[in-house]
């Protein structure tokens, strides 16, 4: 009979596992995720900012994986593993493994404040990406139709709590639209007043990022108009904006772009976790005391000796996944396993148009080529040619002229119901 | 004092009556819709059968109407239109107007059976075109995750009440995305098993076309498993099926595409309407009694001599729009009104790929000819070059492969919230 790996999640630690393991007549491979898309997260931000739909940026697991025979793809919610058994508990009923893949991913975290997720919130779902489009574009509409002064000031004022890589990318694109998108769209407001926050808690933004770059990044914001505000720990979030320390910021839309927290499923397991709530494992990504369980991506705890943490990233999902898949199919064969390694190929950050900076070994980029490099690698990960195509195209579109393409006000708030019609 | 004209609705009657009034320096146009964008409903099918996504096919209104420094949009709810006093009532206060353009549109008439509508959902806006998606997708996904034979049945039927030109497209797309879109992509079910019925209460589907064309056209549905039942009125629905008559369909999946009733603003004004709604106007698209007041699109009843009442279609709507405005136009310049004439172009349904039918005055095409129309006429009408361009793009992918590109399941129910992750 064939062995069978069973993968939970389709991100880009589980589909690259998958995908590996595809087309191999003695595995069987089941997938289970809850949702029935794979999503390209790093794009995430540009839906939430109206340049691109979220089906551009996203596709359908079972349809990646279509041509693999051996694996199957189940839309299902796993509720316990039991790793003596080598049992799976989901909702549509228990799956037996030989090898288990965990790859859960990673959701906001509130650091004990979750009642300001309301007011704030994160950027991990499609969904939640349409909402914060449709709170930024309300905010504007909602002061277009205000002859309240101070009203319309908070209404045209974001402030991102924050300063990563997405933090610093959301503020670039708000800049980029209050001042090229949005500005001749409007009777009664500025849209170029358009106020945005850039708040972290660290001493300066992009902290993976060396200090030069990090630098330029903070300049090329102010060139947009955003106002980044270091050391400064948001303190409370409510409806009408944020409190830092005892300063106080009038904003309607607040996004949270700070903390991260793993899967809860690893902590319901009995396993060891970190303060994240990351699953810490072995040098082969295993579990301690379960080889045949492995867990990779934003869920997983790895640390080589002396090194830091890595980063719950792309590139580290990628390449763990298909580590996984290769350790399983060279102990198939007989062969010992062999250490993880993650090759870091380097890290980037965009800031509106024409600029970025990237880091990459002993390389650093700014301005016009990093923003060349930035754009060429997120085509080249793209998941099929129908969206690099859609993405490459409405990029070109946006940058000639200076619109961004999917500003629609959806959601259930936005919808008529019968009897309001 | 520039005249004061205020359209309510950004359709196409409003639209593209605030597009004839843009850039007339005496004339001053306030546009209030309660969406932010203008939606081509042609093609919302399209977005329910994953074939587009819907930044394809909508655009913001302010965005269309920007070079008209003329022309204000306000997103806002109309409440109550005193027309002795010429006032507008809006939930952002009161607006007066000179001449008044109301084009509010239509939404589904359940005839009397309201309740049925969350088990059949009808097709009118970005959300409920992306709720029938993710309904429609759902159900396969349920169906490769289920053992119970009769359950999994249940689960790939479809049932579409109503065989007019949007019932028909959608019961095509269907048809075509069950045998060739969705075939290799599950591994427990046979998606070529799926099971469509179009319910047509009438003695023939596409009443509005000659009956040689509607034969053709269901002969082409059969070809993709479309099973038409016609003089069949459905009795009852709930979440397992419908009834018609006392015969019974168990079906996971009812779309509503039978009746429509215009926007009951009408009815709220005490003016004379129509059973459905519609505000009966004059010769000229004008209330009884009040000359400075229209009502156009699918909100207007209006029949000339002997004719049947006007359908509610684009083209129409369009017409009329640009009839007002230049009624208007017009009658500032001294010159007599004159009535209103519609230039029937033609109507035509699309079935599948290669398939359609077109009737144009005396003429009649069926087959890849008017197939080939019905595309070209769609993207011809399609407003801005970004979206004609993507929706071509993305027509062309889907032919070439079979794919289909926006096979998203969103929407709040499928949401994790921050607990369950």
């Amino acid at each position: 009979m064939a062995t069978q790996v069973v993968i939970v999640g389709g991100g880009f630690a589980g589909l690259n596992a998958a995908k590996q393991l595809g087309g191999r007549k003695d595995i069987a491979v089941t997938l289970i995720d809850r949702r029935n898309h794979h999503l390209f997260q790093p794009l995430l931000y540009q839906v939430a900012t109206a340049g691109l739909s979220p089906a551009d940026i996203a596709a359908p697991i079972r349809n990646i994986l279509s041509r693999f025979k051996n694996v199957k793809v189940l839309l299902g919610n796993v509720e316990y593993v039991d790793f003596q058994s080598r049992q799976v508990q989901t909702d549509i009923g228990v799956i037996e493994y030989d090898y288990l893949i965990l790859a859960c991913g990673a959701t906001h975290s509130y650091f004990g404040h979750d009642s300001w997720e309301k007011d704030a919130p994160g950027l991990k779902t499609i969904e939640q990406a349409t909402d914060i489009r449709r709170r930024i574009l309300t905010a504007y509409e909602d002061a277009e139709r205000c002859t309240d002064k101070p009203q319309q000031r908070k209404l045209l004022t974001f402030v991102i709590v924050g300063g990563g890589p997405t933090g610093v990318e959301l503020a670039g694109a708000i800049g980029e639209m209050s001042r090229f998108t949005l500005a001749k769209d409007f009777r009664s407001i500025n849209a170029k007043s358009t106020r945005i926050f850039l708040m972290e808690a660290g001493p300066r933004i992009l902290a993976a990022f060396p200090a030069e770059l990090a630098d330029r990044a903070s300049r090329d914001l102010e060139k947009l108009g955003v106002q980044i505000w270091t050391s400064s720990c948001v303190s409370e979030v409510d409806s009408d904006g944020v409190t830092v320390g005892d300063e106080r910021i009038q904003a309607a839309t607040v996004i949270w772009a700070a903390g991260v927290q793993a899967s809860d499923l690893g902590r319901r397991l009995g396993v060891e976790t970190d303060q994240q709530g990351r699953v810490v494992v072995e040098k082969d990504l295993s579990l301690p005391g379960f080889s045949n369980a492995f867990v990779a991506g934003d869920q997983a705890h790895f640390r080589t000796n002396g090194d830091e943490v890595l980063p719950g990233v792309a590139p580290v999902a990628t390449q763990q996944g298909r580590y996984i898949a290769n350790l399983i199919l060279a102990e198939l064969k007989g062969k010992p396993r062999t250490e993880f390694y993650y090759r870091d190929k380097g890290i980037m950050a965009t800031i509106g148009r024409n600029k970025a900076v990237v880091k990459s070994g002993r390389w650093q980029m700014t301005g016009w080529f990093a923003w060349m490099a930035w754009l060429i690698v997120h085509i080249y990960f793209l998941t099929g040619f129908r969206n690099r195509l859609l993405v490459v195209l409405q990029w070109a579109w946006s940058y000639l002229t200076y619109r961004r393409g999917a500003r629609l006000i959806v959601g259930t708030e936005s919808v008529p119901t019968k009897s309001e019609i």
